[in-house]
């Protein structure tokens, strides 16, 4: 996979989100870590269309909920990184069916998923990293590319000039919180609880962080906490002894993560706190600066996992029940 | 508060959702317990209409959001309890301030948020029990209502037919299922964590248990895990000891809770299932059975953290934040 072939492959699809005649509905649809990075895009939708409606669904979601809205006026974006998850796969067919236009993201080019779809985004997969052709980043570019040809969005380009400076931007941060890094994994190393917290284009990451880093590469019992939401039922669990880990965005959703970090830094003594405003975020194009936060925190948590995984002695790749089981 | 008033306050609320020129959005608005009822009308938004689109978001993300798409061509709905949530309050006056039709549903008549909307509606508040003056079935009438009015969706009467139902219904449940719900208390009453699972129309009662009933009232770590997504992270937690709620839904989410607890209960030793087929629910209007699910889920499980907040010697009603201090 180069990054020209999946240039080329985004504006393939752009070409034909162009050529349809109407469009109302971006369906976004995936499992696990890759339905994380859907919510991204919802949110994007949510905040810059005027016109398209965004929805990011687990695909068993979609394919059981069967949205009645689903039809020739959809756009269906499916992300699988083996492109063989079954009900990414079924949910592609179905909205395939349904007439939808259907684009998917995949790592595996000859997989299932991308022979269900009309369209195939393949991307780079090196979770420590980050640049325009990794999953997230593409999916962005999709996302904006569709906003851009249906409704004249006009923040792609500043998208992609942020985008190009993340690959230097985010390994000189992982370098440089090399310290802080090895400090979190030794002192995180014995916890069986440890939640995320975030809020905005950020909430995505928070949740890969809890079900795909901390549950299953971990097995420690983890939540994302939306940080709106803190307040109304989890806050009360906040004690000196529960690790929480922030992430702290930018754009209109920070003041939610600024009042929930006030609160449970005040009772727990086991903060650990990502702010994009410190991470050289805010040097990026100001009008997508927001959107490019948890491009930046992803790659930077992983490195986070990475070494707790070293510290506890329960490498990342190990797994009990996954690829293991019939399930 | 009557019966009879929240039938005129429905009825009113419904003559100006027929007045207006356009609606093409629902926004569900509110926060934790208020919030996880929103998420069964916008399920319901998504399986019934056609054309209107329904999005619930948590009021101080949705303020921060500010949906671009949020106009005179949108219903916003939001619900606070106490009628006092600022955030919920905010939401409804910028959804106002924006064109919107803004309809609140609050226990309290005189409330911040009732005088914010232009049309409020009230409800009973017994949490053991159900009846269609409670706050989950009033928003399911609701909306059911707004989408016969603007799309001639017929299963209203279907949904009153229901609801008329549950009151007796869930009294005999709850009675039948006391030494069930002994023993789970008994079981659980020293669990540190435990875990809620469901899908469709049911995941907004997992939620609400989690984050208000075991980590609001009763200060013990949960997380609600989304049946679809189990299988993509979380279940590498599964354990013998790990104890799961397990929320059996009717409908075509069905066959992913049948999964997810095929799986569960092979590897864990904890498994508590609430099944709606065995709940009476399947004798209610087949055209509905699966959004009156989580209204009969509702009280049970209200009368399950009952017993185990008895037998922790932690009554429901104790924080330590929550209204104590600034936050």
């Amino acid at each position: 996979m180069t990054t020209e072939q999946t240039n080329v492959q985004l504006a393939n699809a752009l070409g034909a989100v162009a050529a349809r005649e109407n469009i109302t509905d971006i369906f976004f649809v995936a499992c696990g870590g890759s339905y994380s990075l859907m919510l991204l895009s919802q949110y994007i939708v949510e905040r810059e269309a005027s016109g398209i409606i965004g929805s990011a669904l687990n695909a068993a979601e979609f394919k059981a909920r069967a949205p009645k809205r689903l039809g020739k006026n959809s756009i269906v974006i499916a992300c699988s990184h083996s492109g063989n998850t079954p009900e990414t796969v079924e949910a592609a067919k179905m909205a395939r069916d349904a007439g939808a236009l259907t684009i998917s993201l995949t790592h595996e080019l000859g997989s299932p998923l991308a022979r269900a779809s009309e369209f195939t985004v393949s991307y780079v997969h090196a979770p420590m990293t980050m640049s325009p052709a990794h999953s997230g980043a593409v999916l962005a570019r999709l996302t904006f590319g569709i906003l851009k040809t249906r409704e004249g969005n006009t923040k792609l380009g500043d998208l992609d000039e942020g985008l190009a400076a993340l690959p230097a931007l985010v390994d000189k941060l992982i370098s440089d919180h090399r310290g802080r890094i090895a400090d979190f994994a030794e002192a995180h190393k014995r916890e069986a609880v440890v939640y995320t917290m975030a809020s905005g284009a950020n909430y995505g990451v928070a949740y890969s962080f809890a079900i795909c880093l901390l549950q299953e590469m971990q097995w420690i019992h983890s939540a994302a906490i939306h940080a709106g939401e803190y307040f109304h039922g989890p806050f009360e669990v906040t004690d000196f002894d529960v690790p929480f880990i922030q992430l702290m965005g930018l754009g209109p959703s920070r003041p939610m993560d600024e009042r929930a970090l006030a609160f449970a830094a005040k009772y727990s003594q086991r903060m650990t706190v990502l702010d994009a405003a410190k991470l050289g975020v805010v040097s990026l194009p100001e009008s997508v600066s927001e959107y490019l936060a948890p491009l930046v925190f992803s790659p930077i948590l992983r490195a986070y996992a990475d070494k707790l995984a070293e510290a506890k002695g329960h490498p990342l790749t190990v797994r009990r029940y996954m690829w293991k089981m019939e399930y």
